[in-house]
């Protein structure tokens, strides 16, 4: 296939490659419909009526760009969240501000601290970049802060990843143990503390708003995507340091959000009656999520996020099994982790009752099926 | 004012810019609403009534991420095109699509061109990744074809830009001059040929759609934001080889498209009747503001786009002045193009009769008043 011949060294060297394969292109490959998305750690809730209510009143405005600015989400944002909108960058959802990062920071062959088994897509960026991915092994399925600490120190690394709570996992370490590691930090070393599912966790898991507030070596993702319902909106931010805030300004794409989207976060931070509603019934999901499991005999790992990770018991061949027979016999769509020993586990995002009642009834069958394929 | 201190030398040497002041900044600026917006060349017709159900439609599905692979978007643009799938790349409008290109030619101390005084956000990509801008002045507000190719074969430069139709003149060139640029190009240099505004263009200015369709080294690029009025969707696309169009996939956020955007898009390939119509009321807007003009002693350039520029026969002081008082005295909201000798026009994009009717009102009352104040 004929290609642009003068690509540079690094692009070439790179595959044409993505993160996930979507549900949308799982449904194509098998010709059957997902009955039940609950793979991707979306939101089955939705969105608030109130802001869906807002993206059809911001539909006949879409023939303009958004602010570029972003001067009403950050004002929105910096209310709430009690800082100045100085200290916040808007992008493209945290995937497109974890590019943006690493861009920022990574010049080919530098080394990038983050855990063996953590974010996909943080690592695909940096392997954009031309960076060189130092990984830390997960200790009893909880990011190895301590390793991190080191690695970082031993590389003298200038980037170092990890969520809090964690993804694929749900674990998660306490809000001092983050400021610890914060400080421990050399200054030359930028921290990305990604808390895409901060509103799902418990007040403990979240150092306080201003823990960082003045150090500009950490930067805090956040998104509309999880606990707001709006994964398709493709809305996240940052929150660090102004100085920090305003290196995004030389390299974002200043008018590249979706005016809608913008719309829609807006009225999502306004409903908090919303937001209280739907992290209980995530909540609820979660606890629901582990009941099925563990009347199938597996275990399921304690979560602070919108999904459940799932021991198997066995191996990432079993689990994989799993995940691909409930997707072939009910178009049930989970996703698990990627790399060992994580990769015992599957993961099952929560969802509403209808979700779970398909998961509940499948997984038996699955689970026969498997052990009678012996 | 404190940042990280180990950005990229690259980054350090950037400054925190923005191509273009956006209308809502003005707004805050100013402290006074816009009351015609007609310097961005959006579309003030808006996009289609199908497409705003379209998007209403698609908005309680915005809790799932949009499709990573974008098929269906692709399919209806292969089919509408006669192109396939493969040929094309989708991105967050063009601007997200010209910073993509950007990083997969451009090393840094790598010679780019360009002409002098066009699109500030193509330039924007290119010093944010190092590149060095060569540029080449319009000629008769013109693009220089001839001027352009000789300047890449000096440099030996891997990438080449122009927009036909030009943004900000609004001129053109007729499709063989600008088959007969592709085919004079080394095959190691990457034309990115902009067709933002290939709705509203002649016939006559728009190279076959296989002319350059096995050619790795032409990229055009496509968008909705204009003549399909969906600015604030932010959907663009690239017409490639299969080969050029998948090292897209190597550094792209795939999952970066809004969900509704996604929706507008392939609804509004949909309604051929709308475009059709939306053209042809653009096309009544260029002889309204022609006429405007004109009644006022300026001098409209022709124009393929769905704005005017108007050559205000003195120098850039004179021409800011307009742009500035228009808003400043009337809310008009119009803009310049950057660098003399364009900077003797303003830019008055396209829009419905209200609008068009304000410019009519205000432009003398500018005209006058700057006349008495010299």
């Amino acid at each position: 296939m004929s290609a642009f011949t003068r690509f540079t060294p690094l692009i070439q060297s790179l595959p044409s490659t993505i993160p996930f394969v979507g549900p949308e292109a799982i449904e194509r490959q098998r010709g059957r419909a997902i009955a039940a998305r609950i793979g991707a750690n979306e939101s089955g809730f939705g969105p608030a009526e109130s802001v869906v209510q807002a993206m059809r009143e911001a539909a006949t405005g879409t023939w303009k760009y958004a602010d570029p600015e972003n001067h009403d989400l950050k004002q929105a944002l910096a209310t709430r969240l009690g800082v100045s909108a100085a200290n916040i960058a808007i992008g493209e959802g945290i995937d497109g501000l974890l590019g943006q990062i690493v861009r920022l920071v990574i010049e080919p062959g530098m080394p990038v601290v983050t855990s063996f088994g953590a974010y996909p897509t943080f690592n695909y960026h940096v392997v954009g970049h031309g960076g060189r991915l130092v990984t830390v092994p997960y200790v009893g399925d909880r990011e190895d802060l301590d390793g991190l600490l080191a690695a970082v120190k031993k590389e003298n690394a200038p980037l170092v990843y990890f969520a809090n709570p964690d993804n694929p996992m749900g674990s998660w370490w306490p809000a001092e143990r983050i400021v610890e590691f914060a400080k421990a930090l050399p200054e030359t070393t930028l921290f990305i503390l990604d808390e895409a599912y901060c509103e799902t966790a418990p007040a403990e898991a979240l150092p306080a708003i201003d823990a960082f507030i003045d150090m500009p070596n950490v930067v805090r993702t956040r998104t509309f995507s999880k606990a707001y319902g709006l994964a398709g909106s493709r809305v996240g931010y940052v929150v660090t340091t102004p100085g920090t805030a305003q290196a995004f300004d030389k390299i974002r794409n200043h008018f590249g959000m979706n005016r809608i989207g913008v719309a829609a976060a807006v009225a999502a931070l306004a409903d908090r009656d919303y937001l209280a509603t739907v992290t209980a019934r995530i909540a609820h999901s979660r606890e629901r999520i582990a009941e099925i499991a563990q009347s199938n005999g597996l275990s399921p790992l304690v979560s602070a996020t919108n999904f459940v990770a799932i021991d198997c018991g066995r191996d990432a061949v079993y689990a994989r099994a799993i995940v691909d027979t409930l997707m072939s016999d009910h178009g049930i769509f989970i996703r698990m982790p990627g790399v060992a020993p994580l990769n015992r586990c599957i993961r099952v995002s929560t969802g509403p009752q209808a979700e779970m009642d398909l998961l509940e009834a499948a997984l038996p069958n699955v689970l026969a099926k498997l052990a009678g394929g012996q």
